[in-house]
């Protein structure tokens, strides 16, 4: 049977910051999912799908399985949710869930598992055999473009899927690399980077990039996280940028953003410097130039979106679109140019 | 009965880089040493201690404790390795072990040792209520100083120890504070940083800073781990700079080395591109600055050495030293003045 996802987004269905795996997988695998689950707003739409108040309400829509679509500070369950994935699982749905917290390992929802034929599926686990870098990421020829930010949460994922998708509608052999819960629930394969032995953030960032050459990529756009100048997971947007050895960087901003993990304390740099510090930091073996500014305009008005693009490229010198609005071709032809793609 | 190593270093003893756990033990914490165990050596002497062929050798000196005394990279263990853990076990030592791979979980050790009463203890294995950081690494009042460095394996630990050995002599409340195996055998605390679950590398380094509080430090020096310019292990580097929060650095570098990791697709960047790259990738709410160049010229005779010193300093600007030949007191100068510390 088709996987068919109920989306639990209990409270948060209208978040964007912690709903983004709901808001991802609805936008961007919409066959898999029947219905969003949020008490708060039963009755109510999300992205075109029903949202229902309860467990009992979406059975009758067909879902297989139900995704945790929320996303917390440090990857715990709140305790209330505890009382949904158990009905979740009393009522025979399977559980994926991508939080740092397993709930795999959980017993009482093991054993609750173990009665109703339920699968629980922890999308953060990552593989058990992991290692560092070997060096063969240097070494396939397939071209690798790594999303990467100045704050978290700002659509480095979503940017990857429309280029992602705009390459692809344009023939290109392209693969979308997840690197994350609500990536590898979109494309159903990945390795939570995040989740990984701190030793091993490197490797598995190689390991993607393999895969993605064996899934038959010869470009890959490899989904970004945190930020370099994020305080909490910049050492996990370093390890990743080293280990996927990209050829090309897509820096994603939100227009206007003031602080870095909305934090005083922490004022946003200059888009220019933000360029240079990425370039600065690439591999010493394979330095890799911003191709172009993916700029996050939703907090704007059409105008102000539009005279925020042009002001992004007049200060980097560099294209810069919203390709969410916009659409992103633009800054496909700039990637394609910048790694000298045969398609530019 | 106060703990007594018997350090494991087979086939590693003169090994500076593998065998580099052995060495920081048997240099910082003497106190704790009986012997070292190296079956390709028997009956030499290693930093002053007795070299012995097997564990029954060892056990007229009255070890209670064998530590892993190599590291390997990735962290697992040679399998020629179990034969000798085995032994020690069955003979009564307790295990420290600090690889990736855990001695704590393997069934077979496991079971060994409830047969002969041993103790397995897994360095590596971090606290499993990590998360990420507060923002309370912004909040202690104690100065902080990291050791960063131009590669890993170059004596950024043995760095921190000599500028804490120093700052103590001179009265000052210095703690070191311990983020990798070797230092946690030394010192008896602390957390692998490189073991911990990526998204929280920098919560576990603000954790050692509040524990480095907790023990008394007016002055903490955090031991760095990999560097900013490796290939494997930059997420590690980054995660603990920012996490650690440091008001300093002193940046470890090893005289003439032409290339990262020995890689020559890694060219050594100029010590003074070290410098800016470093002080560029500061947390955004607390910049710091490179007080001091820590240079080993380990490989240099006297005079070269004096002259590579000379050459760090007009290089970069600031005081340059190589701490383990000459002394570590015009680095502790350097970062006193640069901290504002009241003893400079």
């Amino acid at each position: 049977m088709p996987k068919r996802y109920l989306v639990l987004a209990e409270g948060r269905s209208g978040d964007p910051h912690y709903g983004k795996t709901a808001r991802g997988v609805v936008r961007y695998a919409p066959e898999k999912v029947v219905a969003v689950l949020d008490s708060e707003r039963p009755g109510e739409r999300y992205e075109g799908f029903p949202i229902v108040g309860s467990v009992e309400e979406a059975m009758p829509l067909g879902p297989t399985t139900a995704l945790v679509g929320v996303a917390t500070s440090g990857g715990r369950f709140p305790p209330a949710w505890r009382e949904l994935l158990k009905s979740c699982i009393a009522a025979g749905l399977d559980i994926e869930n991508g939080l740092h917290q397993r709930v795999s390992e959980d017993p009482e929802l093991v054993e609750l598992a173990s009665r109703s034929g339920a699968e629980l599926v922890d999308l953060r686990k990552p593989p058990d055999d992991l290692n560092v870098p070997t060096g063969a990421n240097l070494e396939v020829s397939a071209r690798i473009v790594l999303t990467v930010g100045s704050d978290c949460a700002i659509g480095k994922m979503t940017v990857s899927l429309e280029l992602d998708r705009e390459a692809r509608a344009r023939g290109i052999a392209s693969v979308f690399v997840p690197t994350g819960q609500t990536g590898i629930a979109i494309a159903g394969w990945g390795i939570a980077v995040d989740a990984v032995i701190a030793d091993f953030i490197a490797g598995a960032a190689e390991r993607l990039v393999l895969e993605g050459v064996e899934r038959g990529g010869e470009l890959l756009w490899i989904e970004g996280q945190g930020s370099l100048t994020h305080p909490q997971y910049s050492g996990v947007t370093l390890g990743l940028y080293h280990g996927c050895a990209p050829h090309a960087l897509v820096l994603c901003h939100a227009a206007g953003q003031e602080y870095v993990n909305d934090d005083p304390r922490f004022p946003m740099p200059a888009l220019r410097e933000l360029v240079e510090l990425h370039e600065q930091m690439a591999l010493i073996a394979r330095r890799a130039p911003v191709a172009a500014i993916a700029l996050n305009t939703r907090a704007l008005d059409e105008e102000a979106a539009r005279r925020a693009v042009a002001e992004a490229g007049e200060e980097t010198g560099l294209v810069a679109d919203d390709p969410v609005r916009f659409g992103a071709a633009r800054i496909v032809d700039a990637v394609l140019t910048q790694i000298g793609h045969d398609s530019a």
